[in-house]
């Protein structure tokens, strides 16, 4: 790629990212978008714009970002957020701190090199251009100057071990701020116990959950709640509320009608076929009225065998103090250690429930199942995307479907899918990427959403990583110098090296098409604008409709965080040997905080609250970045015949060290709730029976319900207490 | 080695055996010796001979010990002790039921096979015997017989797994039962908290340890014990002990020489200086009277000031209930976790007190320094003494010590020394290696006598497979083939294959010693009773005196159980290759187990309780000793080129999915206690001032000290209450 070319696409990159922030700053003020640009703020009961008025500056939101707190995100969208960006600024903060010392240096340093061009002919294969100058391949094999850049990879090394040990002392104390508050969340109350032996003849499984925690707890039991197999209530449950809503639309239909047509109105119909479209015609508030008389006394009665009938082997116990809670989680209760097993309490709204009664052993056995899925998905992913490709070809696609076959006779039309059916195969997979690999975590036996996501979110990593970086970086090189590696397995490493500087353009392109284009969509919000509108206009009818069509996601770590790990990988492998790299990284992470800062406090909901646990992935994993950097400049180093290049051996040493000590001073508080923090003193005694309720599933908790029936999976205090 | 030689070797061994057998029968009925062979019931105020009648039958002994149940010896000698026959009942099982099956099949399946000359005469190097043609080395290349020895090794490795899980199972068992005893033990009311954080200005430890606690454990917090620099106060409360001994002795020299000499007596004398070898003459009974009084307000000064100001970063807490006590010990308590760490208190009497002090950073740092030099003591040990060998030449040792010239002229003494010098330092090395060991481990931070003496024993256990096994094995091989080795590394399994079958009959001749002489000597405790009676008759004056010459130790573990190991290695390795190793394995361990149970009964006082935790060791290296067999006899049977070999490889496979299952599902209650075991109720509540003051070291406890001197080190409720 030559400069005008380069310069060319980052000039497009530019204009698009410009218009999306004024398309942004235009639609933002319309006051029927506020929902689509404002939802977090709405949904608390905040103006949306702090001033009130629409007159105001359009780019106000920049200034309310910049002048934001912590505390400010913390209390919009938690602590998972704030930590999110603890992330960013620390990234921002390292490529800063680089670019200050190593853009004066080293760019001097290597466009003043003389008489280089049989050199770097050889290394950058023809993608010669003036941009090259300005990097390491530039220099002669061997030259002092080397020196320059030695000491650069020590400095971008140190600058992330100063930034990354304050950014974890910064999340630990956040962690500790969070779960020594003095409001008392319903979680941390509680203990999950799973793997609950088999009880006794005739005792049924509350009654030994219960006398086995009152026994070694008998102060501070409160009382548990047996985990039941929901799947059919659920089912029932689901299939009420669908009705209720259904019912709530249609007399809004009918509403609507009598005020726009006759004062009778239409009475809505619908079919009660396979999807409305076939069967026979109803009245549908009389059938949906009817439907759910029908079905409620149903639930009633599934909700009681649920209760009774279907207990599983895991519970959650309550205790009535927050030490204890947090003690119990971390302690061993059964002499054999795969049973009562206990972890805290995830947050009511994240437990996976089905995922609680899956066995110890079974869980062992699942994880590694997944891992080993997972490491040949990442490395032979293209052969099932091959073999589709080669299965759908256009002749196929004519015989399995035939009523394609007029549109697949036009000629133009076979050409593009020819064409473009392969990289359709391909995009497809990597869409459903995440969502695979979040199937896979869950499938592990994972019981909560947020500890799934950073499961994901690692594999997320190692496939981009492995893909996109080395499989870009090295696949190139790799089949045309296949004998090599045949001959000598170490030049694995003088190949990676080697091939790093011609492709340091194509990764300048990418990182900028990423921050202009990608946080251009991010902060307009496009597409949920538009398809909100389409459902509003066409499909909704009531205000529990309008405002499903509007309720925004979360910030989405799982794909959001490998992502960004991989720009930092990107950009600390090419920060020594192509300083030029550091400013787009730099704009990346700035524009990244400036746009997700505004999102985070106006737009996105959080879906659940892990009090920074994300972050000990996040750390490790620029770790890891790290050290493949410096393991990778230590071979470029041979690779320009520099005989000190075993000077950078320490680095990788001291990246593990470093990483060690990280891991042992501060993870076990991202494991485990310390005592200390959770002895903090409470605002006020909680209400226990609250904390309880806050477990119940919503499929089974009714107001109907009266107590006794709880007997079975609900134990109350009074009943036990005369087992025990 | 031939047949005769073997059987030579044999029978000398069973003679001394027998002769030592004898020669215990005669010695044990002499009541003069009873403190020697019935130490552990003297002590226990039993009666030493149940019976209470010498005329009894010699071996009653036998009896006794076949009849005595597990109970009785964890009531005379504790957990640790039935755990240890655990082991060896377990491994004796597993070589009995590996004979019964493997004998019969085996041996008459190598004997008959025909036209073998050839093929053995090159493997087993001319140490060919009649007792080769028993074993595997005796078959042809690629004999279909084989299968029968391949079928060997399944049969062993699945008796292994079995005998294994059901002794995990019982040790388990045995450890709970232990630990839910209604008696309670003081160490399990405490904690131990070290790497305490500095304290604020002006507070003191004290209050800083007891503020912590109360507000996170303000219902069962009892009081703290911090921990305190004991060097100075040791040294003048030992230098007192031994002036208050000497007394006693000089008194009772007075008393003797009044009775025996003239009705005056003689006051007995010694000299001041060095080693009482001279200075001025004193009357000792006025001297150390004189001595006694000037240190006594010495010790109690000192006491008070290592309470007050040698305050150290380390403290025990005691709590009011076991479960608290357990729970705390497992649970994180600070944010940084590096900071008030916990674990469960050793017991009083194995606190290495002088290891608390070290924080948790260094002591990271020692463990990985203590292993890299056990790995280098391991791999090249015999470099230091062939240097020492080297250096103590005969001129070396004349020119040094000079007047050991006139001995050294003598022809016949300086022949003998030469020859054995190198053997002599390579004895003294064997000799002291266990002690270094310990020393290592100790020197690791590590802050208990019983885990130390784990750790050193998994260090020695390593040196004598390394060394004795492998070097033995392969060493002589090695030399000799170090080209094959160098052109293909992965032949090293072949060689250690190929010359195991001639090592087989060295092997067998080793066991045989083991047992023979070091059981006969076990039992007959010569060394001891000759040493017991020099010491009575030459030096004892006192009864403290007669009472320290007899006591005797531990069952020592640190060197018994890699002993044992060492010799399951071995005849696990033949068991198929030669299986006449079989019935040796099994009267190694059938006779230790009869020897062990008397002396464990009878004379061995337990040092420590450290219930059951060495079994998790000893399990993990009886798997990795099977499975240095499967991958040996898979080497082996590719030497005999046999095409199915590949049927052992989910040999060693299963073994590791057998370990990572035992550890998972038992390992972790033998690290912490499980709370369901420590909510058993006790008998009786315990007097918490009685398990405080036995974590008080002797030196520092003084009837004469009242209470208010404790404030500083070791709180008291009251106190803190205030400030709290």
């Amino acid at each position: 790629m030559d400069l005008t070319s380069f310069l060319t696409s980052l000039g497009t990159d530019f204009l698009i990212f410009v218009a999306l922030m004024f398309l942004f700053a235009w639609l933002s003020r319309k006051p029927g978008n506020t929902v689509i640009y404002y939802p977090n703020r709405i949904l608390r009961g905040l103006d949306p714009w702090e001033g009130g008025s629409m007159t105001r500056n359009p780019f106000a939101w920049i200034k309310e970002a910049l002048s934001s707190t912590e505390q400010e995100v913390i209390s919009m969208s938690g602590v998972d957020t704030a930590v999110y960006f603890v992330f960013l600024s620390t990234v921002l903060g390292i490529l800063v701190l680089s670019s200050l010392v190593l853009l004066p240096i080293l760019l001097p340093v290597a466009a003043t090199e003389v008489g280089q061009k049989l050199a770097n002919a050889t290394i950058s294969n023809g993608t010669f251009s003036d941009l090259d100058k300005l990097s390491m391949g530039h220099l002669k094999l061997k030259s002092p100057r080397l020196w320059a850049f030695l000491f650069g990879v020590y400095w971008v090394s140190f600058v992330t071990y100063f930034l990354l040990w304050k950014a974890y002392k910064h999340v630990s104390d956040l962690r500790a701020t969070a779960l020594m508050s003095p409001q008392a969340k319903p979680e941390q109350f509680a203990i999950l116990v799973r793997d609950i032996p088999n009880s006794l003849e005739g005792q049924i499984r509350k009654e030994q959950v219960d006398s086995y925690f009152k026994t070694v707890y008998p102060d501070t039991f409160y009382r548990s709640l047996v985990v039941t197999d929901n799947k059919e209530v659920d089912k029932i449950w689901e299939e009420l509320e669908g009705f209720k809503k259904k019912l709530v639309r249609a007399e809004a239909v009918y509403a609507l009608s009598k005020k726009t047509g006759n004062s009778e109105g239409i009475r809505p119909t619908n079919k009660t076929g396979f999807l409305g479209l076939c069967g026979a015609k109803v009245d549908s508030i009389e059938y949906y009225t009817e439907k759910i008389n029908e079905l409620t006394p149903k639930l009633e009665a599934e909700q009681k065998a649920t209760l009774r009938e279907k207990q599983q082997n895991a519970a959650l116990v309550f205790f009535t103090s927050r030490v204890t809670a947090a003690a119990a989680a971390q302690s061993l209760h059964a002499q054999l250690v795969d049973t009562w097993t206990v972890i805290d309490a995830p947050e009511p709204r994240q437990v996976l429930w089905p995922n609680l009664k899956i066995k110890f052993f079974q869980r062992q056995v699942r994880q590694y199942v997944v891992y080993i899925i997972v490491a040949l998905t990442v490395v032979f992913y293209m052969i099932p995307i091959a073999a589709i490709s080669a299965f759908t070809t256009l002749d196929n696609l004519k015989k399995l479907l035939p009523f394609l076959k007029p549109i697949l006779k036009q000629e133009a039309i076979t050409t593009v899918l020819e064409a473009y059916l392969p990289q359709i195969a391909l995009i497809v997979f990597l869409a459903l990427l995440p969502k695979f690999l979040l199937f896979l975590s869950k499938a592990e036996g994972i019981p909560s959403q947020s500890h799934a996501i950073r499961a994901a979110s690692g594999k997320y990593f190692y496939f981009t990583i492995f893909n996109v970086f080395l499989g870009i970086t090295v696949g190139g090189t790799l089949f045309s110098t296949f004998k090599t590696i045949e001959k000598d397995p170490n030049s694995l490493v003088d190949i990676l090296a080697s091939s790093l500087p011609s492709n340091a353009t194509y990764f300048l392109t990418f990182v900028a098409l990423k921050f202009f284009v990608g946080y251009g969509l991010e902060l307009s919000r496009l597409v949920p604008l538009i398809i909100f509108h389409i459902k509003r206009k066409y499909l909704c009818k009531t205000e529990a409709e309008v405002k499903a069509a509007w309720l925004p996601s979360d910030l989405g770590y799982g794909t959001r965080v490998p992502n960004d790990l991989l720009v930092i990988t990107i950009v600390l492998c090419y920060s020594v040997i192509a300083p030029l790299i550091l400013p787009f990284g730099v704009l990346y992470f700035g524009l990244g905080w400036l746009i997700l800062r505004n999102q985070a406090l106006k737009v996105y909901i959080p879906a659940y609250e892990s009090y920074g646990r994300m972050w000990p992935h996040m750390q490790i994993r620029i770790i890891a970045s790290l050290i493949l950097y410096q393991v990778t400049m230590f071979g470029y180093f041979g690779v320009k015949r520099f005989y000190y290049a075993p000077f950078l051996i320490p680095l990788p040493i001291m990246s593990l060290i470093f990483s060690f000590i990280c891991s042992k001073k501060f993870y076990r508080f991202f494991q485990h709730t310390a005592l200390e923090v959770a002895a903090h003193e409470l605002k006020e005694i909680p209400n226990m029976e609250q904390v309880y309720r806050a477990f119940i599933p919503p499929s089974l908790s009714s107001e109907k319900i009266d107590d006794d029936q709880y007997e079975d999976a609900q134990s109350s205090v009074s009943r036990t207490a005369s087992f025990a």
